[in-house]
This record gives C-alpha cells, structure tokens and sequence, in this order.
C-alpha cells in the first residue's frame, strides 16, 4: 500500500524549499506518493482555504503545512481546514511561528520550528526575483548542511512510518535550534559542527537585521543598506556552511542517509561504501 | 481584474524550482494569483493527469508544465490534459526536452529549455536528502546569476501581459544556451560576463558526467566516484557564478529588476538607488 | 604644549587592544605623551586600584578606563579613583557595560560601548593562549574594518583636541552599533558597507554563543563545542570585514585618515594620493 | 603566594600585543600578578626611564622589555634601570635587535628575538591607525599559528616557574628562526608545518621591503606603493598561516596548552577532550 | 649505457610543456640524455621536416612528437621524417588528434592523445603573451594534478625501460580520458579524486567554447567575450585541480613518484618519509 | 624577410618555460621563424656545447640562452661556442646568475636576470615530477603576473625590431627586480600593483628557503620540510599574483599587449575593445 502525504505550501521559507523531493530524493520509494499544493508568495487566508480544500481532494494521510510566521491568518485557515477533516497535521515553519507553539500544541498539531530559517530582506529597493531566489539558496544551503533538513525528513518518515504501520501517532513538536540541527547532521570532526554551529547562529540572527529594515527603520537609504547587510549576513553563513562539508570531505566522513525502495532509512560513511541499514 | 497563473511541477528542476516566487517576489503584486500544484519526485502519467486536473479546478489563464526531460508520458499526459482545457501552455525543462521541441511548437506549446539544468548524479550510493538539495541549490544559483532564470522571468511576465492586455499571445520558444542566459543577465562587467558563460558551459556539461553515471556505467565504484565528480563540478560551476556577481557588486553595478505592484519590471544598476520605469 | 593621556587596562577587549597606538600610529605626534598601565588579565578590585594610582602619578589630562563589562567592582573602583583625581575619564567597554550606562552618565564620566566586542569563549577545554590570540585578533580585525575603531580615535582626538584648546569638554557616550561604525568607516562601495554590517553583527551575535557556553551550560563536551563555534563564528566575521576592505581596494577607494604631526586628522581616498585636511 | 611579573611595553610589536595575556588565557592562574606599563607608540629615553621606574614600583620579580629594534637608546634605558635594580630582564624585539644580542648576553640580560616580527610601513601617505591596526593582527597571527608566541609563553613560564621553585634561572636567549618557532607549534600535519614555515619566512622579508620603502626610498609615490606591498606580503602570509590551521581542525588535531590554576601547562591535541598534564 | 630520447614540439600543447623534465625531475638520472628541437609557435610542414631532421642528428632511441592536432601536415610530416630512420616514435596530441587515431596505430606509432588538452583562445582581441602563458599554466596543471602527465611519465619510462632493457617494445596507444587519468593519479581520498575528475571534464570542455569562438563565430565582440569565458572555464578547474591537491595534504597522503638515479620510479605517501621501489 | 631566432635551453628556468611562445603567441607573425633546442633537465658542459652547435646550424640571427646559474660551466660553454659565430647573444637566466653579470657584460652578451626565478626544492624525498611540475607553474605564473615575463618580451622584441631594422643593437643588461617587473605589467589600480610586487619579493626569497634545504641542511627530516616549506611559499606567490590580476579583471582594466602579424605589440585596456597600435 501506498502512502499518501500532502504538502501546502504557502510563500517562501527555506525549510519548505526541496521537502517534498527529500523524502524521496530518487523518486524510487515504492511507498510514497506526494501531493503539492501552493499559492506562490501569497498567503492570504483566501488563498489558503482554497488550496487546503484542494489538497484535501488528493485524500492524503498526513498534511505539511508550511508557511512563513505560522501565526498569520491564512496558515492558521490552512491547517484548520485541513484538520476538520481529521487528517494529521505538521506546521512547519520560522522563528516567529515559536509564539504559536503552544496554541498549535493544544489543538493537536505537530509543528516544526526552524530558528535559522529567517526572514528575507523584503524591500523593493532590494528584492528582485534574483536576488530573492539566491538568499533563498544560501539559507537552505545552511538549513541542509547544519542537520536541520534532516531532522525534518527524520521526523516526517517517522510519523510515516507509524501511520503506516498503524502504530499510535506522535506528532513531532521540535523548536529546531543549534544543537538539535548539529545532532541530526551527525558530523564525524567536530571543527566541521562548530562550523556549522556557527553558521547556524549566524543565519537565524539575519532575521534581526531584516526585520528591523523591513519593519522598522523608514529611511529608504537606510533599510536598503540593511537588507542588502542581511543578506551578506546570510551568504557569508552558507559559506561557512560549506567549509564545514568540506571539512567531512577531506576525511572522506561525510555521513549519507539515503532513501531504500521501501522507504527506510540507510547510512554510510565513506564515499566508495555501500550503504547499509543501521 | 487579478490573472490566475498556474505551476504545474513535476519531479524537480533548478529552473522551477523557485519560479512562481521569482513572478512576485514580495508577495506585493496586486495584478497576479497564484497556483501551483505537483506530484514530488514522482512524473508518472499517472501523477501527471491528476495534477493537471487538479490545476484546472483553479482556471488558469496561462499553465507553466516544468519537469525534467519533457519527452516522457507523465509531462507529455500533463500537457495535454491542460492543452484540452484551452490554456496556453508554456512547458519547462532540461536538454533532453530539446528533442520534443518541434513536436511541442507543431502543437501549440510554448517552450523554455534550459540548457545548464543539468540531471542529478541519482545513484543510491551517493545521492541522499542532504546531497539532493545541495546539487539542486547549485544548480539554481548557476541559472540564477548566468542570466537564465531572468529569461523565464521576463517571458512568463511578458505572456501574462500580452494576455492581461488582451493582445495575440506569442508563447517563447527558447533554448536558452550560454548566450542568451548571460544577455538577459545584463553584466556590467564583461569579466563577469565571462565568468557567468563559463559557469553556464561548466553547469551544462554536467549533464553528461551523471547521464552516464547513471545510465552507462554498471560499475557501483565507479558510477558512485562519477556521480560525486558531476556534483563537484557543479559546485564549482555555482562558485564561479558567484565570483561572477561579487565582480558586479565590487564595481556597485548590480543590475537589479523588482517588480512593481501592478506587475510592471523596474530597473536599477546602483545599490543606494531607486528603481524606475525603464 | 603636550597632551598627556593616561590609558587604564583592566583585562582584554578587543576595542583596547591598539588604542593607545592607534592616536599615535607613526609615532610622529608631538602633542601627545601616552602612558598605559594595566593589571594584565586580572580585573579585581586590588589590581584596578594599585594600577589607577600608578597611572596618577603621571598627571594625564585624560584618562580612558578599557575593559570588558564596565559594571563590575574593578573597573568601578578603578574610575573612582580616577576620578577623585579630578582627571575627565572614558570608559571604554562591551556590551555587558550597557547596563552602567546610566550611571556613568551620572556620574560623569564619558563612555564608548562596543557592541560587536563580543566576550571569548573561556573554558579550559578549549582556549589556550594561542586561541586566546586568535579570537581577539579576530574581533579586532572586525572593529578596526567596520569603523569601531575609527569611531574610538576620532572621539578621543576630539576630546583631547577640545582640552589642548581649553574648550569645554563633552565626553562621548555612545553606543557604537552597525549604523554607527559603518558611518565612521566611511566606505565608498556600498556592498562593502553591507559586509562590514553583516561582520558587525555577526561579530556582536557571538557573545549569545559563549556567554550561553561560559555560564549556561554545564555539559563540558556541549559546552566545548560551543565555545569552538562562538571562535569560528568570530573568524567567519573576520574574514567577511576583510572581505569588505578588499571590495574597498579593489576601486582604489579605501579611505585614510593618518595623523599629522600637530594631531589634526588628513584624510585620503586613493592609494597615490597625498593626504590632505578636510 | 603570587609571582609577580612585570612588562615594559615600548613601541608596538606583534610579539608584545597580547602577551601579557598569554601567561593567564583565561585569568584563572592563581600564582600569577602582573602589570604592564608602557609608554604607546614613542620609545625615547625620557619615556623609558619613567615608564621603567612606574614599573619598578611594583616590585617585580621579572621584568619583561619589549621594544622594536633593542639597539635604540630608549629600550636599553629602560632595562639598565630595571637591571640596576637587581631584577632579572628579558628583552623581546624584533630582527634589529639581533645585533644587540652579544651585548644583551655580556649584561645578563636574557633574550628572545623573533625574526618574522617585520616593521611596519611607517609613511604618512600610507599608514593611518587602521591600516596600522590591520597590519599588526596580520604579523601577530603569523607569529600565533607558526608557534613563536608558544616559544615566548613557554619560556616566560619557566622563567617563572624557576623563580618561583628557588631554583637557578636561566634566562632564555634565543632567535626565533623559522624552525624554531614551529617546534612550539607541535603541528600534527607536516603539510601545515609547511606552510606555517612559508607564513613565518614570508613574514620575515616583509621588513626588507618595509625598511627600504621607510628609510631608503625618498619618491613619495614609489615609497608608498612599497609599503603597501609590504602590508600585503604580510596579509597573504597570515592568510597562509590560517590555512594551516585550518589544516590541522581538519584532522581535529589542533595542539592547545592551557593553563592550570596553578600556572602549569596542560596538553590536549582533539577538540572534545580534557586537557592532560604531559 | 645511457639511452638517448628526443622530443620534437611543434606548437604548445600542456601536455608537452615540461615532458623532457618530467623524466628526470631533478636531474640527476645517469641512464638517460635528452634532447628537445622545436619551432616555437609554429607547426608548418617546412619547419616541421627541418625540425625532425635536426632531432635526428641527435640519434635517439626513441622520440616523442608533440604537437596540437596531429592530424595537421607539420605534425605528420615530423614523425614521417623519424619514422624513416626506424626510431620508435610516439605521438602526443589533443582531443582532435583522436582522428588520426587509427591511421596512428596502421603506420606504427605509438600515441597518447589527453582529452583535456584543451585549445587556447587564439583571438588576438584577447590573446596576448601574458594570457597565452596563463592560460598554459591552468590547463597543465590540470593534465599534472589529476593524473594525466603521471600517465604520460609512466608510460614514456615504460618504454624507455623495455628498450634499456632489450625487450620487445610497445608503444602506448591511449586516449586518456577523465578515468585513466584519474588512475595515474593515485588519490588517498575519494573526493579528491572526484574533484580531480570535474576538473578534467571541465578542462576538456573548454575546447568546445574556444574552438566554437575561433573558428564559427565572426563576430569580434562576441568572439572576444567567448575565448575569455573559455580561459575562466580553465582557470576554474585549475582552481579545482589545486584544491584535489590540498584535499590531499589535509590528510598528508600526497602519492609522490619521484625518479632513482638509474631511472626506476620509486613511491611514497607520507611527507616525511623516505621514498621507496614499489 | 623573416629574422631567425634560436632559443638554447639548459635546465629549467620559469622565465624561459614559455619564452619562444610568448614572441608569437598566436602563430601568426609572419616576420619571425623561431628555434629551440634543449637537453632537457641537465646543463653539462658535453650537452650544452653539441646543444649549441645544433642550433646554430639554423642559423640564428639572435640567440637566447636560458639556464639556471649562468656562471655553471655549461651555460658559459654554450654561449661561447654561439659568440664564437658572432651571433648576438641574450642570457636569461636567475639570481645566482648575477654574479656573472659583469663578465657577461665584459663579453659583449646581453642579460636578463630575474630575481624571483627561484630555485626549486630539489630532494628526492619532495620532489617528483609532478611536483616539479607545480612548481614551475607557480614561479612562472609569479613571473606572468608581476609583469617580468613582459619585460622579457618587449627587450627581445626589441632587439628583433633593431636586428631587422638595420640599427645598431643594444642588448639589454637588466636585473629584474620587483620595480623593474611591475613597471612593464602596466596595472591600472595601485592595489593590484602592490600585490604583485608582494608576489614577486615572496616569490624571490623562496630561493633563501630551498638553497639552504638543497645545499646547507643534511637531516633528511629537517630538508624535506623546509623544501615543501618553499613550495608552499611559491604558491601562495601565485595566488596572490592571481589576486593581483582577478582586481585587474574587476575593473575591466586588464592591460593586453598581443602581437600584430608584422611582429610590432598593439595595446588594449578594456576586454571587449580592439587592440591598438600605442
């Protein structure tokens, strides 16, 4: 039997960029079939309700919402939508979702916060299409190496895995923050997870420099400067990402976990290794 | 009166992956709603034909079908399935759909190939989450700075307008080679430009390195160190563009394309400056 | 008439760490006499006071009082003593010493609070006397860079100027954020003055990390790691202000601004250029 | 009880900036009171006597005179009042001091002479308090990482160790060459060691272009030009000696040697690891 | 006895540039005399046949012809001048010498054709002196750290050696491609190796940016634009090669073959190691 | 008419790796016909006269002769038996050679000596020939950048032009220092120059570093550090050299100075931009 999970997707964060593709990274699971269903960059309520009701059509076992600042309106229609008709629930989301937690908690959802997940530097002055698709690699670059991609995958074929075998179901509650993405990224040198550590914390504190342009300083000159700031904040943090692969690599430890046909979960070390189950 | 575009996503390409974004990249559009609907990994018919209906429920004035290799059954249902309904169509995809061009335009598709999209080094021994969305990242950051990206922008806007404006709709068709990628970059700096090429050709010829990774070699040592080497070079090929648009930063000559809120592409070539109506 | 300037160091910041040469830097000023007195690492109590006598002997016009977090009982005492003399004094300190920001103001004296001059990561496990260096010159590097520094000599020459003129004196009480030191920086590209903001803040934000692993966390190999990360956070901040500089170089637009013989401020913007009065 | 250890700072020399701190990283050591008095950028006579006599006051048990070139009137000043008083001194300074070395050995005083300890580029038209900022964090890295600040710090300790055991003192009385210095480095991986000696020879002839562009070339443009390639001859060699380090946190084989409460030396080679007494 | 080898150069090729001292590195082999005619740039039929005759003058043993495209008339016209004199002859060329392949092996030389060996960008809007030489620079260090001049020594001692030793020889016949190149190179590390490999390919591919800017496009702007992106395309794998070489030191496993004196080749892998026979 | 030139070649000297190529860089002068005859990696005195006397069988009207230390037996061998045709005679070759510059002058020869020729670190513990390779790709890319290459050049040129022209010849007699080599690479920005004068100056004193490894140290340890000590310093010569050129790139202000067919130099400044006659 096939396992069908839905994604809404509304507007932009990193975390929800290449989700759907790493729970089958080869699209060789023979257990999964995936349903996407977005409104670009909106999120209005409007929005949401509508392609809520369209996911819901697909019949999907378990619904990811995601969406920048869970507390909006429409991310909340979203999930609420999705959870009259009974289907379990995953808010994933950044930062400023953290104040809904316990609200999401209470309601039965599962949620996934991830605190390196910042904000754009959402000024006209600044933002193109380019210019947001490459702070929109350099933050997903950060969330991927540091672990905390992998602990979303982790957690989401969990809750797969026991639906599917019809286990109780706990729905992960996880604030992602520095350790708990370094411990999912399982580094084998420790200078390579200070690294990342580091560009962890430098990339959830880009969102004190966005907001604070994007929200509160009025000068154009001024908030032009700052997100254009926040942005070398962030690409500068991917980099420091990358050196700490790199490090894995030239100790040949870079640890994999790739996807088997039925959907459980390999490792390996050594580049030329085959992976095994764990 | 508000134009409904629809993204209709099949298995995954650096070129669509942040698309719908790039058409509205603050969410501050007021002329332009939204959809986008996909199967993940999967590009079975069988994914294909459901997806596409569930777009049309939307009724989208203009379809975007982006998928690699458009000459197989799943993009080429999917289309179909849209082009019955009377939409015009603009298909999406890597090299290997140049060999559906002529059949795509006799039918009535529009076309966008992106030459540098390249194929993924997918060999269980190498290719896990993590390294999927690393390889996708650099990708995209390679058509983002060469110029390619830009293309899709201005000629999805460019339709969208024509059709908005009740004007004969020419759909592109485009094979988006190294030159036309880096015209639509509009470098400043003609060592940028180089770089930018070289970044294109670098990218593009990834594709061979991983097609035969993944199809020709049977050797599991050997197609694992190939498929590794097609991700380095496509590393390499993402750092050179980068070094390409730090050379326009170093000279304050970024160009830069916001949208305005009715839609309409502005311009701008300095950092501290407002962008206007070209 | 020369002007004599008493510098107290209690401990080590990295705002202290040149200072007295950076009034002074060809040794060519014939209207100044410097004298530094400091207690090395030690900050008590008993050290600042035996060391603020010792600098009273030398009857300077002018005192600044360095180290980190001016709230505690050394520096306090330290101050005291100065200021019992009759002597105007400026502190300057890190971000802890915001909390004595008020007081010192009542009190009268002046004061320069660093925000980016982030606390090290003090643990056994990990800082050594080469690491000790390491992170200092690395904070350093981002103060003298992003205009902390410059922010530090031109307040100290205009109070010194304003005494040697028998002007009333106003003691700076500033606390050098982003937007100031970028100001006093005075970058020509403003991609530059992006990447020194994004050090800045990169550099302040590191304080979070080993404050939390100094006097948090307990777990020695947690809280080994994380000093280790505060260090590379500190380093990737570094080489982003190097970064900045570098952009400055490579349009020949690094700004100077050299002493001259009488103490007045030339500046330059060209590398063959004859420094001139503003 | 507490030894006490006294330094003369006169001038500015990488070797000097942070070594009272060296002796007690994390100003935990409860043998140790020390006291630096020092008279900024001027190294005259009158300087030096009256900075010697504050010093004495102090009543140390050793005396540490640091100075560039040890042959100028002003440091040999400052150690005859020190040496009059019956102190042991040891004199640290840069390649000119060389010459004072047989004189400095026929006086009793002790010696290190740190040969990579390059002059600055001390021309107005160049060298303003950032650049001259920048420069010495340049020299003290190199002087950090290629192991001459451990072979300062570790024969300062037994110095003190000596005194403070009664036992007889032998002062040092080294050139610190090349090779040298990076025996205290104790790299694990000769390839760093390697570019750790290339940092320190590198960093070494800068003063040749520096001394000639300083006292030999009288053309203005070319002096300027000359000491600007001196400070980027610096730069890359403290480029070079990050490398190597970098090489050894690749291998988690950073050597550290904190210091115990009681001032001895532990050792420790991986990152998540207590430092051990050898 | 000591065996006599010539080389014969027409044109510039990477592979060609430093052969003759690759044999006997540091000079000091007793069993070999070399002698090298060339022409400089030029590879006509004229110069070619005086060139060849000169050689033989030489009387060598075996003679090595390189040349770009030796399907040309002055390639042929060399090695049908020493195949006359019955010497052993092989032939080193580039990718387009791959059409002589055949008609190579039916006459009975021996060949080795490196793949990427790309052509410059012969263009004199672009080309001058320094560029040609940068460029040679970057493509042979591509052709020696990923292996392919290692192949090229072994197999040239090889024969060399059969000769010696009266043996019947056969000469080489091998298009050296990413793989075999890659084998001759010995990589300790995995990634190193892959990186070895994008360099190669990226390096081979830059023949098809050059040849497409030398001999299709007419005009000279966009020719000139395309020759500079083909030397960026090269710099950036020699940029690559460099850092498979690094990856290498960073775990001190460089693979060296140095010369014995009387020819053999001996091994080793650790820097501080005596080399030995295999 | 076309002018003959003879390259003799004794050894391998990074100025004269490319040396023959540079006068023709694109094979395309129709006024010159060039030379080259070599013994490969050994300078006897037996190879460099049977060397000599092949050459001038072509009958040169200009020779250039090439070595390391040009007061060894063989090089002076060679030169004698071409001035004894009475053939103008050009040495080229590196610092040791300046010893014999005043004989050489005395002799009617010309001379180039270029100090930042430095001597390779020639143990068999260190050096094979991939690593004499690296080597010499790095010093030569040290000597192309810094503009020496183009020094040597022109002079040649030069004396063609007089040869062909009629007039009397001056040979040149230079020492190529860092003045000299910068001067004739016509940087536009003064940063640029300044890197490569640094480039050139770590570049020469490499020869300090594997002289003392090759001639003066015996422990086999303690040479095969300090040569891959030597080493690692020339290659960070040349990457700074690259520095120096990638700032050149950065303002489109890389100066190109190819041949026209006639053999006279053009100049250019900007990329896409004609070359022109000066």
């Amino acid at each position: 039997m096939v396992f069908k999970i839905g994604f809404l997707k509304l507007g932009c964060i990193g975390s929800a960029l290449l989700l759907e593709f790493m729970l089958d990274e080869r699209a060789e699971r023979q257990d999964l079939d995936v349903r996407v269903v977005g409104a670009g960059a909106k999120l209005g309520v409007e929005q949401a309700e509508e392609v809520a009701r369209r996911l819901l059509e697909f019949k999907p076992q378990l619904v990811v919402v995601t969406s920048p600042n869970a507390t909006l309106p429409g991310p909340k229609k979203a999930r609420e939508v999705v959870k009259a008709a009974g289907i379990p629930t995953l808010v994933v989301s950044d930062s400023p979702g953290k104040k809904a937690s316990q609200e999401l908690e209470q309601q039965g959802f599962g949620y996934i916060i991830v605190e390196a997940d910042s904000m754009i530097g959402a000024r006209r002055e600044f933002l193109d299409p380019q210019e947001m698709v490459l702070f929109n690699l350099d933050v997903t670059r950060v969330l991927a190496i540091t672990g905390a991609l992998n602990l979303l995958t982790i957690e989401i074929d969990r809750v797969i895995d026991a639906i599917k075998k019809g286990l109780e179901v706990t729905l992960p509650r996880i604030v992602v923050d520095k350790e708990k993405a370094i411990k999912a990224a399982s580094f084998s040198n420790p200078y390579a997870a200070s690294k990342a550590i580091a560009a962890y914390e430098t990339a959830r504190r880009v969102a004190d420099v966005t907001v604070e342009a994007c929200f509160v300083v009025k000068e154009w000159e001024r908030y032009t400067q700052l997100v254009s700031a926040g942005h070398e904040m962030m690409r500068q943090a991917a980099r420091l990402a990358d050196d700490a692969r790199e490090t894995e690599k030239s100790q040949d430890a870079v640890f994999r976990m790739p996807h088997y046909d039925d959907g459980s979960i390999l490792g390996k070390r050594r580049l030329i290794e085959k992976p095994a189950k764990p």
